[in-house]
């Protein structure tokens, strides 16, 4: 093969490994092209781009009459914006409810508005307007609406002893976020929370939302801390998907995408007044989370994500400051173990750490320094944005050295490109406390 | 904005201009961030892989009973792997019936097929096994399944007088391409001839495939001037959707991301014996088309595209031809046209400019090189690889610089970052005649 336009690094070399393009200084921004097949189940229709929310009522199903809102609290938040909105559906002669949701969605809450909207008139569509639970809330509404009076969102979730597969069918659903983190609006789950403390996921492949309207102009409204510890979550999904033993050329793509939008956004919004309401770069972090809801939804996580679910089931920990607060020393971990692996199994662990370089060369613009200057800056660049950002440490939380072990023993390395033990585990959380 | 993670190029540079990102030897992979919104409508579900085909019965729709096959002569081409469908189908208790299609579709096949299969025994999906032909025929077949007795397919094709919209129902269509070239198996239109040389385009936002096999197995049968023709398409919809004023972040990324997989495999299948039937190449080149469906259907196309569709409706010139053969042309002189306009709209003309650099990088594996010396690469080595690959001229299927007029008052620049008059265009065709 070699001898081509694009000269591969010897005749065995496969795609991924192949020194050939998108160079960093000499060393590969590496694209997947791992063990073969994959799948890639779609996307909602996007509609992107500052003053999108305004085609909200064209962009509903002929004849729509009546809509659902739910919402954590976007009327007031962003009332000019609610305004236009609420006088467009007017305008179409379309009816609307609002079922605002003020905490993550559990299974009483979304019972209680299914039941509140079953029947009586036909609701023609349903909009989540706001951060992750506004989301994960009305793609679960979505989906119960059209089910059986009587019928409990706990009976279809993932792990649950009575659980029942849904069908997949939903009434027409709209998802609006004003947070750029979870990347949920291009996602087919929702996660919702049983007593007892655990989450457990709704899904389908059809739970896809059929719209995501993905305006930037509305997420400059957001608080400070919402965006950096959102922002870090996006960042985290990006990279672990990008890493992920799961991704394929084409996740690989877009997480490259949306780890440049993030680079060049996230820090400047929190961090700098002058751009705490610029329109371009709010633009750019909810293009990075969309990225990443795309990708971890084809690619999958790593470990922070695997951390993520019993910290924050058992500590009352904002789900992005998890994020925020791991991803540099897991990264650092991954790095460490992932050397001393590429001795053994040298194909899985040189992709990776030529994947974590390129995470490197995107965040920190070197792109001249060669693949271990690109490794020492990524983990660098972490640490610093997780310093300027403001993420408090998970001992602000009450997590304390001595009640690690239920978080430890329910924590799992998913989609890694290395799998740490339960002693690296306890290591980096305690890093952490 | 300077100062942070990733330096801007200066306040003002917009992201699509700042060189701090997937450098080639120090000058931008430059990715869009261009005039703001874009929409996005989504994509088929993707099975991605060699042996992807043998699922195809388990991708139907549940109480599927029956399918229609649109194909061109895959069972004979492709005996074997035609034997494990069609076995699984019987295993499933599912009954089929083949229409064949052995050239561009008509108004008269559709209407044909559609009419003998419009009623009695439910169609519960319609499959096209094939090259861009059979995925057009099938599209526009399942299409039309859904309308009333004695309506042709001619009625809804764009540009006809008699002109009506289509609702956008349709049966279950799943898309398997046998060539990497045209990415109809990620669009949502289908070429249909009408009489008098006209190609027009059948069009809804739901005639998506359901799904889309894409199985590098099966194109190694492929001719290998079919495809030598079909890649250098593929190659030229992703380089024009990469550059059009269309273009967003995102089909950005997938354009790189397909020109890198073309880079690598395209010249290697096609002149190589070593790499003839090697799977991961093939595999390799129909990511690369399957990439340039969804950049072309979002992104649109340029002046190649923009002589293919009078060229082809004039002269007997196989599209892939027609691609392959103008391509290095096209981009010479629209490299040429931008040098000049640079003057005058610096950002539009930079933009592309730098974009085509880094098409050249990617294709030629100079990383190191600077951004004058890509662009010198990038028409270089189009220009080897259409004698590498034995493109064809236009002289060759009759066209001379006495029939020009017609091709060239019906030729546009499409989405193309630069406008070339009728002279240039004439002066490009003659080039290649």
């Amino acid at each position: 093969m070699a001898g081509y336009g694009c000269a591969l690094d010897g005749e065995a070399a496969s795609w991924y490994a192949a020194p050939c393009h998108r160079a960093c200084g000499g060393f590969a921004m590496a694209v997947s092209w791992q063990s073969g097949p994959f799948t890639f189940t779609g996307t909602p229709q996007i509609m992107f781009g500052s003053g999108m929310l305004h085609k909200l009522a064209e962009l509903l199903p002929g004849g729509t009459r009546r809509v659902l809102f739910v919402m954590g609290g976007f009327e007031q938040s962003n009332a000019e914006q609610w305004k236009r909105v609420s006088d467009s559906l007017a305008a179409a002669s379309i009816a609307y409810d609002i079922a605002h949701i003020r905490h993550e969605p559990t299974v009483e809450w979304v019972d209680e508005v299914v039941d509140r909207f079953r029947g009586g008139d036909a609701v023609g569509a349903v909009i989540a307007i706001g951060g992750g639970s506004a989301m994960d809330a009305g793609k679960a509404v979505s989906a119960m609406l059209t089910t059986e009076p009587g019928d409990t969102v706990l009976h279809y979730l993932e792990g649950q002893s009575a659980f029942r597969a849904h069908k997949g069918s939903k009434i027409f659903f709209v998802a609006v976020p004003t947070t750029s983190g979870t990347g949920s609006e291009m996602t087919k789950n929702a996660v919702i929370s049983i007593k007892g403390g655990f989450k457990r996921s709704l899904r389908h492949d059809r739970f896809i939302p059929d719209v995501a309207i993905v305006d930037g102009s509305i997420t400059i409204s957001c608080p400070v801390a919402v965006k950096a510890a959102s922002g870090l979550d996006a960042l985290t999904q990006l990279i672990e998907s990008y890493v992920s033993t799961k991704a394929s050329p084409m996740t690989d793509a877009l997480a490259l995408s949306g780890i440049e939008a993030a680079a060049s956004s996230l820090l400047p919004i929190c961090t700098s007044s002058d751009a705490a309401a610029d329109v371009e770069l709010h633009e750019r972090m909810t293009y990075a989370s969309m990225m990443s809801g795309i990708t971890l939804a084809h690619a999958g996580l790593g470990l922070v994500h695997g951390f993520a679910a019993p910290l924050g089931g058992q500590f009352p920990i904002p789900h992005g400051v998890i994020c925020g607060t791991l991803l540099a020393e897991v990264t650092k971990r991954n790095i460490e173990y992932l050397r001393a692996a590429e001795g053994e199994s040298a194909t899985v662990a040189s992709v990776a750490l030529a994947k974590y370089a390129a995470v490197g060369a995107l965040l920190t613009g070197h792109p001249k320094e060669d693949a271990e200057g690109c490794l020492a800056r990524l983990v660098e660049t972490l640490e610093a944005w997780t310093e300027l950002l403001q993420i408090q440490k998970l001992g602000a939380y009450g997590v304390n050295a001595d009640n690690l072990d239920a978080v430890i023993s329910a924590s799992d390395n998913k989609q890694s490109p290395v799998q740490l033990d339960k002693a690296a585990m306890r290591e980096i959380l305690l890093a952490r406390i």
